[in-house]
Order: structure tokens, then C-alpha cells, then sequence
């Protein structure tokens, strides 16, 4: 046969666009990557996805099983490489690679090792996709966002960290599960630190536009009856419990992700909370990132929602900016 | 309150993107217009959706109707105006505007009231969309899109006519109906002009890899004593059916042209009988489009698939492309 | 050919299910009803879709619009007839059947035309769907509503009323374009009759948690020199704003009726507000349905939300429930 | 607080249905059985889910992490418990439950150690659905389908394999992949044996309905030029290369499952190919289960289709046949 099958088939009439526009990458193909991966992928959320990790056996085995799967979603095309020029024109980039905490090691340890690792990812990255987002998902994720934003140069709008997009959504859960109810019908917004600080918005928990707060004053204190301020504890909680129980956590977080990239990708315009560059807002004075509800379209944060905070809530937020703040002197990076 | 609302509860971080990535024009706002809007709005194709009509009442309408269903479905903006600046920079221009034939009229009249139409409109979608592909779906949609590609000026692939995709979905369903099975399941083409002169492939249809041809080698013939072929009536039936029983088609169209938008925006690179400049293919030497099954994606049509045809087929084939032919150089238009 | 086609590709193994477990039935085919019938199918809400409606012809022509679509879309049947016995084992009933007012008509007049209409449809429903959830669309919703509650005999939480849902919806669009976020961010809710009456519950206006109310205490009052009341009022206006626009109102409509369906058959206990029979609630004492925010899932209403109503809020209400419940007295029906 | 916010703020109008009408569970929360189930959530295929697992920690762990993303899915709602009863009235039960082989131990042993742990899950699934259709994941896949439905005593078209559905996706990818199309686009059957024995139906193999056998007859053999039998040997190769690479496969047999769990609940019609009883098709007269394509409705399986085997295709069938049927004979299980 002189001639191939494709070009007995079919006749050529222009060529294929070389760059997708609604890419994503994933940096890091660990559970939480390709929990991520997969949502992406299952959502129908980009037209190309890349996976870049340091593995190539992992990375190729974690691309060749979502490939296998393509017959039955909508299409999207699956790359994978351990060089960056994969990742080239990304819309979003998903940073999902760092270190896990071991015995011994103090919290600071960990960060700095999770710093140089991004010293080495972000610039790739950026070289590759000089107008990406960022979107970083490695713990502890509010530090590695402000680290990210650094390294990068990028503009404030354009690094985002997942935050507590997932504290809120678990609280929702829960809140939902205590009175019945789907958990979109449940209104409720942690702030502040990703995990152990996280601070429960109270006077903003509504169903059905009824502010619980009106009904109880006492919602979340120690006071409350009813111990609402639990469904707050069980959010801190959840990572630990779920690590302990199964070893890591992934699912929530990836479906969490997906839903960011979409809200970018569709130019939503919806809010979520995640994490920015807060320095100025609610008096907080440190160059710090914290997780507020922000405004998420195809330019990235646009704006973020100022609310309205009870005196406690303000001062455990600028406690944890603090504490945060230090963290981030402590560290050598970005002296930018 | 020196200070509005949306000041006091949010801060900017950066502009807003001026032009969404995945926007979708479309011209007329009838029936067919209208479903096609509907169905991109539903399906979640676009993030911009903007739609251009002479009547600015009936506009306004269609886009406050569309507007207020907005909380309910995937995000999407909606735009509508009579100028055509609001399609600037669109992926796709779908053109659904045009004459519908009058008592005493003959089809040529017909046509040419409708180059005229496109004379005005193409331009215009071409000027403020350079990038654009052109999705037409005004009839007699071969003749129109052939139009359409001369007064554009734009490339081949990125001038499509909505053509015999309908047609094929028809027969699918007709198909799956005879024998209980999902039209997806159900495999089969129908190629050429849109409409009475359509061709159905039936040595292609099978289902789950096997031929009916092969079972009943009389299958689309009159002596085949099961008259397949009346589905293949039905479907060239179709329209003046429906237009007799509720006056007009909509819904079947809008789908159809909405899911050849997703294919295109996504990617994905998918097979579609779409309306293509078919002179070269098949032993047409004719200046006309008709229907083929090409690959779509971001670059428009980038393969035209050659099937093999039995010579019956091929004879149908050419003996359209022939009337065709002559209808276009008939016209007063294009003398490019 | 002695054995079918049918027989020689497959084999039966065992037989179909008689009734789809997800079917609705939409009586009406006019502009309403087909919105929400092609709604229902682009979302992919039911599985078996079946339309009713006197008029064969236009019938039998919608059905075959939307079946010509089947092979773009997820599976589901699409049935018509004149006959009730096709919407046998619904799992709900759309009815948007009904008169539209006439010059020199007065409401009253209509209100009693629909009531007679209503006896005919309404028994016919039930005796064939004996488990069937009614939702009402024909307008005026709540009357109707009411009334098809008496005629059917069917508990109070399976006769719901498409009421409010598609007045918030327009709400939140109006909210989110002064704000430049998406409506699903923003949070409001407008209860009582659906169109002229209609009640915006301004304390429960939010976004992000916020409560406009706290940052402007005069907010829908016409003390607010940001006019935000200007929202509701548009609110009130779109349907007759629409009617003179286009003629009549039907995306968003069946956009809202297709979401309301989802929640009852995915069981999603989401909150919508619809209309309900009200009395004993909010001070309500007589025998009238009205929107309120309810919970929706398999069985229908299963829980009415309180809101915490402010005095003027709270006096619309019950202004505009003893109007309704005065109409319902004067109107010849349903002496149960 | 005498009463609970729950009473403040919600009436109750009628009692929740106490079973969702489109519920799944999933035997095994490794990462096959959470693969199928991330897709069955994300996908939006049922209205509620239930895990069960020996292994209380983990089924927890998976459970919670799941709930926490909910509120960025369709409503789905999620229960886990080690007791079958959670299982109750479930319309489908994906069974991923059993031992993976260990060094030193024979085929042979591992499947009579699978059949023993399906002795145990089986009766317990069909205690608490007895209309349940049982979906088997779990490998030797055909062999624990025939022992499933054996055990089962349910009528045939109610257990199903997952069989060869994956092969097929994994073929239509690498076709895909060959000619640039979508896999969507790409039509190809893998029958048989899931695995090793699995036999490509090249006489089937079309694109845009033109057979790849009648432009290269040679196609699939060891004289084609182009090598085309390489991809079935790739999809054969698949899961070893993938288990090298990664440790295990998961994400496309999720995917996969989570299809045909939507074509049942959708009651589709849809032609996939499926473990089947498939004694007296094509000359196969030995008690075993094999993929076929088969059409899936809420019935389970209701057709087989009776593809047009090549002779090669039909012995290679028939030897596979053999061999399952001799591994059956010699488990001790089914005395029936």
C-alpha cells in the first residue's frame, strides 16, 4: 500500500490549530494532581490537559489510564511530559508538586524545602505560559501562593491559591447534612488560612436568605446550645481525620480545583473563596496571602468582597496574617 | 452614601478581560435563531453569547428572555444589539438571517433576495471578527454558504454550512427507531444538498460494526422488501412535514448547529456532515459547497472525509453538485 | 427476506421496561410548554418525555422538531399524543395549558375559562399517574395552582406552582448586573405572587455573606439614592415588558420549570421559591397558594423556609394573599 | 433555645422519600471502586451512592472525602457503612470487591479465592435489592460475572461485566490517535475475553462509515504494511503496561463503568460491549460469560447483537470460549 489509510480516508484542508485555547497543566501527578486531572478531564472543563511531573513512569502510566477513557466524555486531548514545553500556553497552571511533612521535620523545614522546589517549577512555568494563571494547590497553600506570586512576577490577579474554597465547601456539607439540605442551598464562608486558623464567617450563614445569627445570636460560640460552631471544628479537623483514615485527601480537592479552573475558563465572574495577596485589606499590614471571597473570571481575581466581620472574626484573621507573616520573613526567597 | 453599594463591598484588583474567549455570535433572531441561541445557552458552548437583528423590539425581547434564565444554567453573557460591533471578536458567527420563499416567488428569486442579505451582513460579521469562523444556516444553506465564503473572503475551512448534520441526525433517529436502539448507536450519512436532493450512504450504515448492506445487499433499494429506504424519504420529507404541521422547524436545527459550535470551540476534531466547498472531491467540478463529513475543531474544518461511494451514490452526488452549479453561476454576486 | 433486519443483527434477551423510572409530561405545546419540554431534553432531566395537547397537528410537529434533535443530546423518549393514557407513570406533570386573556375580558373571566380547562386536564393527569408531582405553569399560577390542588385530590407537598422561582431568578440576573457577578453568586429571594404583588425580601439580599441591608439601611426603600429598588420593580414589569417586546415569555421560563424538575427527580432538596398552599403561614388565614422558598426533592415539597419577614414585607403578603383568597372564593370550582 | 434552628427556620409539609429512585453502590473503595465512584458523582449518573468495604477507617475516610466536594456537584447523596443494608434498594451494585494475584499463586487460585469473597458480597447485595442489576468490576471479569449471576440467581440480562467496554474505548483512542479524529468519531469493537483473549472486529472497524477492511484488506493481519493490528495489541498489553507504570489502572475503567451505569439509569438503549451469558451465540456451547455487544436499559441488557464474525474472529471467540469454560468447570462454586 503506497498510500496510507489516513490519506486514502481523508483530504487535508487546513491545518490543525497548533495551540488549544482553553489548556490547563498540572504540575505534580500525585493523588491530589490527579484527583484534580480527573476532574478537569470528567467536567469537561478544558480542551487540552498536560500532566508534568519529575516520574516519567507515573506521569506516563497516570496519562495512558485518563487517555483510555476519552471514548466516553467530552473530548479534550491528554499530554504528559517531564519537560515544561509541554505546558506551553497554558490558561491555567495547576500546582499541585512539594514536599509531605516527615518525623522530625519542623513546619519550617517543610516550607523551605516546598520554596525551592517552586523555585524551580514557577519560572518553567511562567517561560512556558508568560500569560498562565497560577493556581496553587501544594500546602501549605497560602504561603506557596505568596511564594508563587513572587517568583513569578506576575500580576496579583493571576496567582491563585486554592484556599479555603474547600474549608467553605466542607462547611456547607455540613451544614447541609444538619438541616436537610442541599449543600447550594447552604450559605456559609471560612476565610483566612487554608486548615488550622480558618476563621468561620457566622454572620454571614444563611438558608434561604435567613441569617442563622438573627435566630441565634449565640451561633458559633461556646454559648450555642446546639454547638453550631462544631460544624467550624470538624472543618479544621477534616484534613487530619481523612489523612488518618485513608491516608491522604483528594477527592474534595479536586473537584474544588476543576471548579476554579472552570469559573476562570467560562469568565464566571462567580466568587470563591481563595487565596490573594490581602496585605491592605481588613487591616491587615504583613505581605501575606490569606483566602478571602474573590471575584473569578478569565483575567483571573478581579476583585475581592470586602465583608462584613464581627469584631472576633477580624481579630483571629489578623492574628493568623501575623503568624503568617512571620512564617514568610523566616523564609529565604523572594527578596524581590 | 457618597459611596455605592458595590464600592463598599468589593475591591478591584484588575480589569475585567474585554473579550471573552468563547464567544458566539448570531444573526437572526427567529425561530431558528433562537433555538440555536437557546441551545448554546443551555448546553454551556459559549461564554459570550451575542445576538444581531434589523428589529430592535424583537431583539431586546429575545435577550431579556435569555437573560432571565441566566441564574439556572452553566454562566454565560448575553449580549444583543443592532449593531454589529457587539459580535467583535467573535469565535463563531452563526447566520441564521434571511427571506423565506413568497406565493408567486420563484426559488431564484428567493436566492437572490437572500445574496443580497449576505452582501450586507458578511462584511460586517467579517470586519469586527476577522478570526471568525462562519457557521450558516440560512437556506438554501449550500448556495448561502458558498455566498457566504466568496463575500467573506476567509479561508475555506473557516466558512461551514450547518448542511446535512440535521439531515444525518433525522436518519439516525429514524434508524434507532425501527430497530429500538439509541440514534447513537445508529450509524449512517446522509451527504449533498441539504434537503431534497440529500444522498444517504447506505453502504455505510451499520451498527455495532456490522453492515446492513452486507445483511440485505437490496437495503435502500425498491426491492428491498423492508423499505429502508423510506427512512431516507422521511428525512428529505422532514422539513416541509414539520413546516406543515407547527409552521416551522427550530428545535432539531438549534441542537444541531449548537453542537457543531462545541465541536469547534472544544476542539475536539470530531466527524460532522457540514456544507464544504466540495469542487475536486468525488469527481465535483463545480464552484459549490455541499455536504461531506469533515473534521471540525478550532481551525473550522480542517479534513473532508472521502468515503467510498457505490456508483448510485456517486451519480446522485454529481448530479447535485451540477443543479447547484447552475443556480450559483445563474446569481448575481460573487464575481471574484 | 423471511427473517428481519432486526432479528438478524440481534438477539432479545429479555424485555424493555414498560415506564421510564424519570418521565414527565408537558401539557401544552404553545411557546411555554416547548420551552420547557426542549429544556427538560438539553438538560438531560428525564429520561421519557412525553407532550399532550389538543391540537394534533402542532403537536405531532413538535414532537418530531425535538426528535429529529435526539442524536446531539443525551438519550430520552419523546412521545406525544391527544391522548392522556401517553402520560401514563409520570413521575411529574408540567401543565402550561390554559387560556390567555383577551380584550374585553375580565380577569375574573379568564381565571374562570382556565378553571374549566383545569377540570378536564387535571383528573385525566392523576387517574393515569396516580403517584405523579403536578407542577403548575398556566398562569395565574398561584389560582391555578390552588385549583388544581382541589381538583386533584393529591396531598398538598405534590401540587407545586412554578410561582417565584423565575421572579428570583430575574432578581439575582438585575442584582448581579449592577454588581458585575454572576447571579449565582447573588443571593435574593421574591416570594408571594408571582407578577404583579410579588414581595422582594430586601433583609435577605446578600453576596459573599454580606448583607446589603447592614451596608445601606434604606436599600428597596425610596429613600435609597441607589435605587435599588429599581430592581424589583423591573422585576414586576419583564413579563409585560417581554410580552410587548416579543409577544410572550418562554426561555427563561422553561429554563426555571426544567430546574424545578431536576431537583424533584435528582432529589436534590435544594430551596426554590414556589407556590405552595400558604395558609397558616406568615399569618396567612385563608385557603391560597403563594411562593415561598420550599424544599424540593422526590416528594415533591417536603418543607416551606420561614423567613424572618420585616413588618412591610410581611403586610405585602398578607395584602396580596386576602386578594387571592377573595378571587378563589368568587371562582365556581371546587366546593371540597 | 427550646426550639432547634431546624424548627425556626423550616416547616415541615411531608416525610422525605425514604429511597432515592436512582441509587448505586460500589462493593470495594480501592481504587477501581473510588474511580467509579469520583465518576459517578461527577458525572451526575445517579441521585444517590453508597460505598461498602471490610475496612471500616478507609470506607470512612473515602466517604467524607467525597461528601466535602458536593457542594460543587449535581446533588448526589453519599452514605458508606461496612453492613449491606445501606445498600437497599439500590438499582445498580458495582461489584470491585476481591484479591489481586500474589506471587506463587496460580490463576486458578486467585479466582477460587475471588468466587469465595463473591459468596459472601453477592447474596448480601440481592437480600437488599432484589431488582438490583449487579455490575461486576472485579477481575477475572467474565468469570465472576457467570459466578455472580450464578450465585445471584438473577435472570441473565440483570448481571452484567464490565467486560471489554474498556478494550473497545482504548482501541477507539488509539484509532483516534492514528487518524487524528476524535475517538468519538472512531468506531471499533474488542470482543471476548476482557484481557488477553479479547478479539478486534476488524470487518467492523469504520470511520464516517467507511470500513477501514475494504480500503486495506490486509488490516489487522500480519501483512499490513501499516501495522494496524499493533493497536490491538497495545489494548491487550494495556493494564500490564499501565500496573508497571503506576501500580494499577483506575481512572478509565471509572469512567467506563460510570457509562454504562448512566445508560441503565437512563434506560439509553445504547450499544456497548458487555459481559454477557453468551452460550448458543456464535457456536460458543460451553456455560460462560463473554463480551458482546449488548443494548443496556434500565432492564439491564435486553439484546444481544450478532455481529458478522470473520472465521478467524469466530475461532479465536470459540477458543476463548473453551478455555473460560474449562477455568468454570473446575472452580468449585455453582452446583446449579
Amino acid at each position: 500500500m503506497a498510500t496510507s489509510m489516513k490519506d486514502m480516508i481523508m483530504t487535508s484542508v487546513a491545518a490543525r490549530k497548533e495551540y488549544a485555547h482553553a489548556k490547563i497543566s498540572v504540575v505534580g501527578v500525585g493523588q491530589v494532581g490527579m484527583a484534580c486531572a480527573f476532574s478537569v478531564m470528567l467536567q469537561g472543563v478544558a480542551s487540552e490537559l498536560c500532566l508534568v511531573d519529575v516520574q516519567p513512569d507515573k506521569l506516563r502510566g497516570e496519562m495512558l489510564d485518563l487517555q483510555h477513557g476519552l471514548a466516553f466524555v467530552k473530548k479534550i486531548t491528554i499530554k504528559a511530559d517531564t519537560d515544561y514545553e509541554v505546558t506551553a500556553n497554558s490558561k491555567i497552571c495547576i500546582v499541585t508538586a512539594g514536599a509531605r511533612q516527615r518525623e522530625g521535620e519542623t513546619r519550617l523545614d517543610l516550607v523551605q524545602k516546598n520554596v525551592k522546589i517552586f523555585q524551580h517549577i514557577i519560572p518553567q512555568l511562567v517561560k512556558h505560559s508568560p500569560n498562565t494563571i497560577l493556581l496553587i494547590v501544594s500546602n501549605p497553600v497560602d504561603v506557596l501562593t505568596y511564594v508563587a506570586w513572587k517568583i513569578s512576577g506576575l500580576p496579583r490577579n493571576r496567582v491563585i491559591g486554592s484556599g479555603t474554597n474547600l474549608d467553605s465547601s466542607r462547611f456547607r456539607f455540613l451544614m447541609g447534612e444538619r438541616l436537610g439540605i442541599a449543600p447550594s442551598s447552604c450559605h456559609g464562608w471560612v476565610i483566612g488560612e487554608h486548615g488550622d486558623s480558618s476563621v468561620a464567617i457566622w454572620s454571614g450563614v444563611n438558608v434561604a436568605g435567613t441569617r442563622l445569627l438573627t435566630i441565634n445570636p449565640e451561633i458559633g460560640t461556646d454559648k450555642d446550645e446546639e454547638n453550631w460552631g462544631d460544624i467550624h471544628r470538624q472543618v479544621v479537623q477534616s484534613a487530619y481525620q481523612i489523612i488518618k483514615l485513608k491516608g491522604y485527601t483528594s477527592w474534595a480537592i479536586g473537584v474544588s480545583v476543576s471548579t476554579l479552573c472552570s469559573s476562570v475558563l467560562r469568565d464566571t465572574n462567580s466568587i470563591y473563596a481563595v487565596s490573594v495577596f490581602a496585605k491592605g485589606l481588613h487591616g491587615i499590614d504583613q505581605d501575606v496571602c490569606l483566602s478571602l471571597p474573590c471575584v473569578l473570571g478569565e483575567n483571573g481575581i478581579t476583585e475581592v468582597m470586602l465583608q462584613q466581620l464581627q469584631p472576633e472574626e477580624l481579630a483571629q484573621l489578623q492574628k493568623s496574617a501575623k503568624v503568617m507573616g512571620e512564617t514568610l520573613t523566616s523564609i529565604k526567597c523572594c527578596h524581590v
